[in-house]
């Protein structure tokens, strides 16, 4: 059975765009990414910076308000019916809660066939990344290299802090069937 | 019965985008934009400017190829499963083949509350506005101005020709319930 | 004398940049913007939301410091230069201060042949083109509506409440030599 | 004597961009960047895929006309203007022709302290950062790599093959006066 959503798990600053950018660039089928950020990105004002839906706070921490969970299981919904109907899809997402957000996801794609990716990178380096970036929430980055990838699951898994984008990209398209 | 859609349909440079923006921001109810712009934007290189995706002749037409297709069905399911999980969407769109894309979209909008909205625009303001973006393939908003409304049934329309964007939101806004 | 500069003052929203994009696309000579959002767009983190920087008040206004100050005479000294060296230099500009804003700006662009260029928009509708787009301060454009032009002397005044961007740049380009 | 300007010299992809962000964070005076890209992306739309301006060849190749040699200095006065009139600048350019463009670049800067840094990136590491990047023209990358430092005579130089952005940074901001 052929690969229907690869799911990259990794922390703010990790390096998950980059690898979504090779794997659509090199894997010979066409792939299509809805991440956690494309989610947020397209949020009205009103769940920006507010209780009910996502906000950041001084050290970098995200928030989550019950809006906001409504909203994402309605958008991971459709996300897994997409790939029901037979698009391939890239989400990249960010486990603040580790484990139990794997779980969560896991139940929403059911009776799909699903690569998990671990994209890991240290602390260190992260938080230098963060800076270099310049658009970043100082913080936010060595806090989620901590704790996203705590009880969470694998079939492959990937280290950016010595290893070029595509290289880790081509190690994970050896998994894709 | 609540709206769960919102349609906007219009040629290229019409002012979808900037409705899309107000109406995110005047409606009581978060509402999120999924476009056919959206999935554009995420196909994967093989996809853009290659006859079984999407390409672009010289004089502003867009060519859909069967890759396109495939892809785009499975995306507008996705988006239909979105809608009945809870999440009011506005999608934006551009009817090419007007009423017969009509019909199709509706197909996968089957149970949901959908308010179908015309943004119109003379086709003289839109080719203007097309060389103010500068970003944008020259011809192709003329091109559209006059198709995208052919055999397609509106509940509500609006034309920005004359029209602030806020204004033609307002007057949308009226019509959900 | 060939017109060698171009300035465009108003208040945010009002519609310079779009004015900008036409101006370059249909001038037949090669000209080139420099605005003053340029610079603010490469000031670095410590200028940004610093009382000796540029920061941004909660009803819209801009507080100006005097870091600014003296990053803003260098630039303009530099663009000024750029003119005299040859090149066609559009300048975008908000004058917070009127007439005082451009007899400073007028001392710097000494010895140039200078197009002075009034865009103005109704309060209204400024207010309103600023919920379109998004991404501004709210209050930003009606309060700046109502002063950038006291005490500024024109070669030509453009409105764009009821005009099209391109529409203003070719009554522009009349006037520049 | 303090120093006026950073010039940073290095091929597309070898990581400029980062370097400049993290220098304009980590050093205590406030630094602007006026790099060759700034000008390219303010180009009117006549100069670019013209012969006369600039111009990519299908390996990777930039051609560039007289319209921009003209255009370039120009401009490269203008910043020279605007680091006598106080401000410092940080130049972020790729010298095609090597110490040619060096030469003349030193020409524009006479009068000024310099610190000149070549930025360094193996041809095979900037091949697999471009696909990574995803919006560069392929070829060009490793083109640049192998020929912008010939001829260059450099006060510093780093390498971001292995080495994070920041730290390549520290290593630059030790030298800043």
């Amino acid at each position: 059975m052929n690969t229907n959503v690869i799911v990259l798990n990794g922390g703010s600053s990790a390096g998950k765009s980059g690898i979504v950018r090779c794997l659509k660039a090199i894997l010979p089928q066409p792939w299509i990414n809805m991440g956690v950020d494309d989610l947020i990105d397209r949020l009205p004002p009103s769940m920006l910076d507010s209780g009910n839906g996502v906000s950041f706070g001084q050290g970098g921490e995200v928030i989550l308000g019950d809006d906001w969970r409504a909203m994402e299981t309605a958008w991971t919904k459709g996300v897994a019916a997409m790939a029901r109907a037979g698009a391939r899809i890239i989400i990249d997402d960010v486990f603040l809660s580790g484990g139990t957000d794997q779980e969560r996801l896991r139940g929403h794609l059911e009776s799909l066939n699903v690569l998990w990716v671990g994209v890991h990178c240290s602390p260190e380096a992260v938080e230098k990344r963060e800076i270099a970036r310049g658009d970043r929430i100082p913080g936010m980055a060595a806090l989620q290299a901590a704790t996203v990838h705590k009880g969470v699951v694998y079939d492959v898994e990937v280290d950016t802090t010595h290893a070029e984008t595509l290289d880790c990209a081509r190690a994970i398209a050896e998994h894709v069937r």
